[in-house]
């Protein structure tokens, strides 16, 4: 499934190749790529003009020098285009500041955006790629595990808007994302375990190997958070690859998204990090998958399993049923639909194009106690 | 050079298809077209979700009942999107109101956006429709001259930055373009001249012929228009197919542009239209052409001459040397030197690294009057 690469004097490195046509490009991850990152980003550069470093005030705090000292160790100038950590960040106003630093440095056509971050920094720096001077290049280096199996694969950039998340946006792959899971080190434990609930994801909706690896075995788990991100870029590489401009497969990825996006807008995007919200996300289209017949029964009580394995609690805080009014503004709509991802099984999702209405009967349904005779409350 | 097309019941269009692979589409020009928009664009609908009409007020009084009616006769619902008329929305601010009017009406990702109007709003609305949603489908029905031979072909999209025309944008392909010359009637004739740069300007590069027809023939030309019209779409789609990004080939396009932003920047986008600004800057590039001895000598005079008869001033208001520094944000910068577009004669163009400093000296050099005898000032 791998490969390993060796890039003279440069860590050795697992190697996963996205193969889309006339956008192909490496994810490579291993430990020590960050000080490498100027020999691994140089053969990208077209010009000599500065690279933008892209990055919030904490992750520049921490892992900023180690970036620019490796850039400059390798010829390249840089200089770092730096915004407030957080999800408030990623809007209009936010990425007008990401601008008005590539104009301060007179980045050009030819010129390189780094973004070194987590999922916010790389949805923002992504964008601000894909629509300076109509798109230049730029690499992802994410450095929260969220971004490191999920956010920096697969080219998709955004901002939010106050009445949705990420409705403004572009599809521009990077040119190279490197992962070191090194900056994991620097990341609070709440952020890795929610990383954790995406990975989850992944299991829940491809690979029962990946989810069962997951559930109940926290301990020592840190050392081989490598592999974990490389099956998790894998699976996401799979899926970008047959349907990169998101009208099929790929919705497959938004498992627990569209009941997680709304619980983001309903507690004000911060209250909960998106792995939280994805995982309350997960336990509700689980439970509407059981009360609907379609998936296995049980299948819900896994999945809370495996989330509370890492602490992430799925009791949703909102009667579900609220949440009804805010699906309505996803991007996943369809004339009075919404489309959800359901699962059949662990390791086998599905999409289903299901009216509202139906939804909200499901959403208010208590729950079965022949299915779920495990689980009280809502599944 | 085009086919005849004929759609039940709608008049006879010049069809010039435009052959982008994955992405082609057709320019239909035709008197009485715009009457009939719904039933040319009813095959390109993908859902019952009404269709946003993106238009200026102005463009909205003259012209907005005729498309609506047109779309209801085909059973298409729409809704407009309007903003204040003017080159001073097309800002950040601006392409916000426009996503305020998505949300509003909810349009999803099957949903179609309509550029009803000149260049302000083919580019605002094409950059809209690009990242809403990561991208929606849009139709160009463009009103105005400059836009139905120039801005509403090829795909380019943008707003402007305090600092810098156009700097934010995507490459966008609209599914159509509409060009009914009859919305032309209510364009101020300063509009119908400005349109006429540019007119000139795909003479100038591309087409000697073309050039020629249009120096000295004003009285009863706007009979023939539609032609014009087809001539420069097809100089321009053809172009455009071979360099749909901009990196090389397409480039001609900007002759003037480069000196024209500059112009429209320092005097603040609107005090000159960007016709006018096209004007003068093909002026100073073909003198600086003559006087680096690259061009044709008399070549700058017969542009002066082509512009004097459709009353473009080519004196430029400012002195060209003041427009040095505006250079060095124009995207066509590369590393201290600029890419400009010079002639070689009338129809033939190419383009030229120079630096900043080359150009501040041919700038300031005084005109030769060997070479431009009939010329006093700046050419």
């Amino acid at each position: 499934m791998k490969n390993k690469k060796n890039i003279s004097s440069v860590p050795s490195a697992s190697v996963i190749p996205v193969a889309l046509a006339g956008r192909e490009y490496d994810i490579l991850i291993g430990q020590g790529l960050l000080e490498n990152a100027g020999k691994l980003i140089s053969p990208l550069l077209l010009s000599a003009s500065p690279a933008a470093i892209v990055t919030d005030e904490n992750v520049w705090r921490h892992w900023g020098g180690c970036l620019a000292a490796s850039l400059d160790a390798s010829g390249i100038s840089s200089a770092p285009v730096i915004f407030p950590a957080g999800e408030a960040s990623k809007t209009l106003a936010g990425l007008s500041s990401l601008y008005d630093g590539f104009a301060r440095m007179a980045l050009g056509r030819d010129g390189l955006v780094i973004a070194l971050g987590g999922g916010v920094t790389g949805d923002m720096a992504g964008f601000a790629a894909a629509t300076w001077m109509r798109g230049v290049r730029y690499v992802q280096i994410p450095t929260t595990l969220l971004a490191q199996i999920d956010s920096s694969v697969g080219g998709k950039t955004a901002v939010n808007l106050p009445y949705g998340k990420n409705l403004i946006g572009a599809f521009h792959q990077p040119k190279l994302v490197i992962i070191d899971p090194v900056t994991l080190s620097t990341l609070p434990e709440r952020e890795i375990r929610c990383g954790m609930a995406e990975a989850i994801k992944y299991g829940a909706i491809r690979s029962s190997g990946l989810f069962n690896r997951l559930t109940g075995k926290t301990a020592g788990f840190m050392e081989a958070i490598g592999e974990i991100i490389g099956e998790c870029c894998r699976i996401k590489s799979e899926i970008t690859e047959r349907d990169e401009l998101d009208y099929g497969e790929r919705m497959l990825l938004n498992f627990g998204h569209t009941f997680g996006h709304a619980i983001e807008k309903m507690t004000g995007f911060g209250s909960h990090t998106h792995g939280e919200a994805v995982a309350f996300g997960m336990t509700i289209a689980s439970g509407i998958g059981e009360r609907a017949g379609f998936t296995r029964p049980g299948t819900s009580a896994e999945i809370r399993r495996a989330l509370a394995a890492w602490n992430l609690a799925p009791d949703c805080p909102l009667d579900p049923a609220e949440l009804i009014p805010l699906l309505s503004s996803d991007k996943k709509n369809e004339g009075g639909m919404s489309r959800i991802v359901l699962l059949r099984r662990i390791g086998e999702a599905f999409i289903y194009k299901m009216p509202f209405s139906e939804i909200e009967t499901l959403l208010k349904a208590p729950a079965d106690p022949l299915k779920n005779s495990s689980e009280g409350g809502w599944q």
